[in-house]
Formats: C-alpha cells, structure tokens, sequence
C-alpha cells in the first residue's frame, strides 16, 4: 500500500513552487534594502527554549508543540516559531557584542505546530520573520511596519489593513494587569477553563479567548491606554508620528493583545480584507519583546520583530487572483535520430548547458515526433535536430519555435551559434 | 542560564550565510540548466516510509533516526535523507502520470541523523540532491554524474574524484547474494554482530563494515562483475562510454557498495583528495534504485539520483581555499543631526529602499561620529549627510566613499540622484 503524507504537511511541486521561489526572492531583495541579513536556526531546540522564550501559559506550549526525547534522553522540540530560536541564536553567539548595532536579522524556514488542519493552518508550515534586537528607538518599530507593508504590496497584494496598539512597559503592564484582575476575577467562574487559569498568570491572555469573546465583561475591560506611562504614550505617538511620514495607513485597535507572552509597547497585525477570503484574515503579526532576551539568559536588549505564514500570503493572492504565472520555458530540446546520434546529443546537452544554455533530450527513446512534443511540453524556444544525415556532414538544424526560423550550424559551432542566440533573445 | 543550542545543531550566521546562499544560488541555476525542477518535501514522514524505502538492516534506521510520536499516536520520523521522501511524493501527488517524462527533480534542506557529532558530520545537516523517475536510459545516469561534478567545479573544487561500480540488476545481485554467503558463511563467527545479522539479510553490506574491514575474507570476497548479466554489463558499459564521450574521469571501484539498501546498476560516489581535508573524503553519494518505487506502494518506476552535504561542500571548499568571499556593502548610509533631520532621515531611508537602494541609518542616537563609523563598518558606497542646516534649505550633501567626491543634492531630487549613481556604480 501506498504510504501516505503526514497529515497536515505538503509537498510543494513543481508549478508551485516557481510562486515560493518568486515570494522568496522578493524577501531577500527588500531584507537586502532594509539591511536586514539572513540567519538559519535549527528545526529544533531544547524544549525550555520555548517555555520561557514563548510562554508557558499560551496555546503553542500548551496544546501544540511537537516535542520529544532524542536518544540521548533530551527534551526536544519542533520550532513552533522563529523568534526564540533567534534570540537564543543571538544570545549563544553574542550577537550582541559585535560593532554593527542594532542586530538587524531575517528569516525563512519552516515552523511546526500540531493544529487542526485547516485552509491556512497546516502542522508545517513556512514563516518569514525579522527581528531587529539592540535598539529601543521608535524609528526601528516603524522600519520594521514599513517593511512588512511593503513585502506584500511587492507581491501585489490590495486591501490590506495595518492594526497597531501598545502594550507598554513594565509599569503600564503591570497597573493594567492589576485592573484586569480586578475587573475579571468576581465573575471568572463564568469564564472558561483556561481564563480561569489566565487570570492569575497572565490576565491579558483572558482578552484573546475565543470562547469566551461575546461574554459582556469583555466589552468593558479596561484598556491598557488608559494605563500606559508618559514614556510609553509618548513612544507610541511617535512610532504612529513615523507611520504618517511615511504615508503607512494604519489603525489602533485598544484590543489587539497578540497570543505569545513576551510583547510590550508596539503589538501590531496585518490583516487582508475581501469577502474571497474566507474567515482567515490575519496574515502576519508581531511586536516589541524588550525583555525576552533577558529571559532566555542574555543581557538586557530591546527587540522587535513580525512573522508571516507563506502559505496565507499565497492564499490571500490567489483569493484576489495576483498570483504572477511563472515563466518555465527552457531554452533548447535536441531531437535526435539514431543511436550515434543519440549519443552525440548527450554530449550536446551537456555542452550547451555547461555554456548557461537550459538544454533537454529525450532519454525515454521516443521517435522524432514524440521528441518535437516534449520539446512542445517544455515549451523550448529552439529545437535542434541532428539525425544521421546530419552527423555525417557534422550539422545540425536549429529551429526558432517562435519564428519558425531554421538554419544549418556546424556541430563545432553549436554552442556559441546558441549562446548568442539565448542571450540575444533576453535581451529583447 | 543561557540555553544552548541543541548538539550536533549549528546556527548559520550573517558572514557564513553568504555561502550557503552561494552554494544554493549555484545549485539552483545549474538545475535550471539541466532541466531539474525543485520538490519541497516535510520534514517529517510518517516512520513506516523510511522503515521501507531506507531499509530496515541500515544503520540510518536502526540508530540514527529522530523517531516520535505525535500528539494523535502517529509514529513520525525527521527526515534522515530525501530520497524516500521524493519517491513518496512521486506516488501521493502521482507524478508518474504527468506529460513531462522523465520526472526530474531536485532538493535543497535540513536532514536529520542521530551520530555523535564530528567534523563534517551533524546532527542537522543539509543535502542538495536530485532525483530523475522514470528512464531507463544509461543517458541519465551519465547526466546525474555529470551534474554533480559540474556542481563541485562551478564551487571552484579542485581534484575530484568520480568513483562509479554497477550493482547489476536483480538476477545478477541474487546470484552475488548466494555467493557471498557462501563465502562468508563458513566463519561468520569471525564477524562483529552486525555482519552476522547481515549474513541472511544483506551480506552485500558486509563489504561496507567498518569494524571488520581488514578481515581476510573481505580482499577475497566475490566481486559483482563476475556475477553481472550481459544486459547489466552492457548498461554499465555503456555509462562509462558516455562518461568517456563528456571527457568526465572516473575509476571503477567493484568494493563500492553504498550504505543504503535499494541500489541496483549505477551507484557512485564523489571524493575529494587532498591531506587538508582529514578523514573525510566522500562528498557525496547516489545510485540507481529501480525497485523503490514500487516498495513506496507506487507502480514498477526505475529512477536515479544523489545527495551531497553543504556542510562538506564548503569544508573542501575552505581546506582548498577556494571559498570567495562576498561583498556585503551596502549602498547608502544615511547620517542626520539633530531631531528634525533624524525625523527626515527615516523618511529618506524609506523612500530609497523603496526605490531598490539598500540603505541604512542609525538607530542608536549616535552623534555624527558614530555615525559616520557605523557607515563605514557597513562599507557603504555612499554617505548621505543631512543636519540642520541643509534640512532648512532642503538639501544634502552626498559623498562617494570611494573617490571622496561630494555633492549638494536637492532633498525631493536624492532617490533620482542616488538611482543614477548606484545603477552607474554598478555597470562598471
């Protein structure tokens, strides 16, 4: 019997992946122009990483890591996201120490969560993320809402929508915790399980419930604005003061609270709008984390970052039908005729492609016309035969699929008649 | 504490991930050029997959797999080599009914292999690896063995060693078979406790053991090509002419047998030679496996393909010193003084950015100094200098950190100006 994919992965196959390829590209061109560089973390890491690093107390750590013993006995995980695996990277390699300040790093790789599978929620999926550590300037948490913008309208994406809120520091966070407490607890019986679990550990969290999102005391909760500092009020007017310089359409949302524990100040969403696009709105999500660092057990640094899912990049193109179609012609199909023939084609292949030439042949001995159909399916720009005849004057017959042109060329002559051909052609 | 990467692990940092970008970019245009296109397979398989399509007698599956259970019971295991997992994805997604034939495919990610950790061999490393499904023809075996020496030569990687044998088809493997267990048999005694599990199982991986290496049985072992049939004679000769024809060296070496359990006809292996390189020689191995696909649950296919390790591609590399190095200047460093221009500069930044200029500021409310230092550390091609002063008449000044050459710029002209100069900069 056939062995089945592990539910909730995929294969990307080719005519999708050229899309990933292309969305991954544009990644790397704007981290080049925001200086932001790559770093690559391992698929795993000790599972403490994660508990102090995202927070014990949220859904990730609760209900979906993929963890388990290596044959060593260590607790291992799956990374369920990259930002604790980038701070560890940075804390374990000093990152920190190093004269380029602040640490401006990039992200693509794949991210594991056991979820119920569902349209945009796979088990594996791929995350883009920055994460900007060492600087507490407003500046960088504009830069880096500037570039998550900018990402998707290079992809083409309309209708997007930029949602900001602060979550401020320690003391903004802690007199709004104490008011939640407050404000919950005489009826946190009502609630369910988990935000009655929440209210002592992380009281912020019982605002994220989806269960309990319509019960009334969530509509009266007390809003962290009215309980930010002068410093934090005055460092968020400033990143919004950032936004309108540069022309970056945004809203505050007092409610927007983000699931991982370790956001203060600057918490923000990009959601997509359109009725194509179902119920998953919410392409990408990040914020300031000034003391994860610390708590993963470096000095003092403040940090903001976002991560993105590919996947619901993609399907927020295809649902407003932006997806480009990815050119996948190649250059030249040798048809050949005859075993020498046959057997010289394998050095022309080898040839034309040693010179940057895309070049394919047949290898499943199909006859002339069934050749001239691969060459078809591949839509190559030139086929050259070469049937016996043709060996024996030492010539082939180069065809322009384009044109219908044809011309005789030496074999000796091949290469260089075709690469002035392709790069002409690329030029046009 | 400071938590720890997990062991056998790396971290890819900024100044060594321009390598792997490098080595990918490499490998990516090559595949275009001969006609392979990229697979992206999961980490993870359900277990049962590498049981089958590695081979329960290897020492991948009975050691080296990261092996767990997911939170619904299921057996999973992280990749340990991406073969079985292509050929599975062959099968689910039903390649083999596609136009296009054969189906050739490549791969570029992590695998994962519980060994004790030395140089060249981690816990976490990635392979470059292509897979061709569905040909017969000893064409494409040529061209899998011209493809990856083509590889290593476009790195810059200097005395290669192509080392190929054929492991015959299955008449000629049984008749091996008995034959080496007729020569084993007798004092299998003699053997670590693998072998003699091996002696029923797979006694052709008896000649792969490294404990018993130099045991006297082993020189007089005998050898494959005394028990080829002429259609798997022919098939091998005919790979080796092909090889003649593309003037690629090789040596046939009948000991060569690979760790894995489903090569028949071509198997091969890449070594570098040289004293800097230490033990490790093989760069990288692959074969023939025509009966896998068929062992995944998918229908009788014959294919071919290899895998080789980034990780010993660069080692050779740097033993050879042949690794490049990589610009990694930026074009455009923006300096400001004061409160307003630092306002400006963060606008100016973005629209440059915008524009396809990569462009840095500060974010660390570093005087001119400082600055003007921090731009230099990024070897930024240009300085642009924006105080008081020149906000208030709306100007700049650029300075050209190579030639020394200063110009007043209009303020709504700098995109314009800076464009024309990095394009410029570019072309000579």
């Amino acid at each position: 019997m056939a062995i089945q994919i592990p539910r909730g992965t995929q294969d990307i196959l080719p005519g999708d992946v050229e899309t990933w390829q292309w969305i991954e590209q544009k990644a790397y061109d704007l981290c080049r122009r925001y200086n932001y560089q790559e770093i690559r973390v391992p698929m795993f890491e000790h599972t403490e990483l994660f508990l102090r690093g995202v927070g014990d107390t949220t859904d990730i750590v609760q209900k979906e890591m993929y963890t388990f013993e290596d044959r060593g006995g260590r607790s291992l995980t799956l990374r369920p996201e990259g930002t604790a695996s980038v701070t560890r990277a940075y804390v374990s390699n000093k990152l920190y120490g190093q004269a380029n300040q602040p640490t401006k790093l990039f992200y693509i790789g794949p991210m594991f969560r056991y979820e119920r599978p569902q349209s945009g929620r796979m088990r594996q999926f791929v995350q883009f993320g920055v994460e900007a550590l060492g600087s507490a300037d407003p500046a960088i948490d504009a830069e880096v809402l500037a570039l998550v913008m900018r990402f998707y309208e290079e992809l083409g994406l309309k209708n997007l929508k930029l949602v900001i809120n602060s979550l401020g520091d320690t003391d903004s966070r802690l007199a709004h915790r104490e008011a939640l407490v407050n404000h919950f607890k005489p009826r946190i019986h009502e609630f369910c399980n988990d935000c009655q679990d929440r209210l002592e550990k992380n009281p912020l969290r019982i605002l994220d419930c989806k269960k309990d999102r319509d019960h009334e005391l969530m509509g009266t909760a007390p809003s962290i604005h009215d309980y930010l500092s002068t410093e934090s009020k005055a460092y968020f007017e400033k990143v919004q003061s950032y936004l309108t310089a540069l022309n970056i359409p945004f809203v505050v949302d007092a409610t927007l609270v983000r699931g991982l524990d370790y956001y203060n100040h600057t918490a923000f969403e990009v959601m997509v709008d359109g009725e194509a696009f179902g119920a998953i709105t919410t392409l990408c999500g990040g914020g300031r984390y000034n003391g994860l660092v610390e708590e993963i057990g470096g000095p003092e640094t403040p940090g903001i970052g976002f991560a993105l899912s590919i996947e619901r990049a993609i399907m927020a193109l295809e649902a407003q039908q932006a997806k480009p179609a990815h050119n996948q012609a190649i250059d030249c199909y040798v048809v050949t005729l005859g075993e020498a023939a046959k057997d010289k084609g394998v050095e022309l292949v080898y040839q034309l492609r040693n010179a940057g030439i895309s070049a394919e042949k047949d290898y499943l001995d199909r006859k002339m016309k069934g050749q001239l159909k691969a060459a078809d399916r591949l839509h190559a720009k030139w086929t050259v035969i070469l049937g016996e005849d043709e060996l024996a004057v030492g010539k082939v017959n180069v065809k322009n699929m384009e044109t219908g042109e044809q011309t005789d060329v030496a074999l000796t002559d091949l290469v260089s008649h075709m690469k002035q051909q392709v790069e002409g052609g690329n030029e046009s």
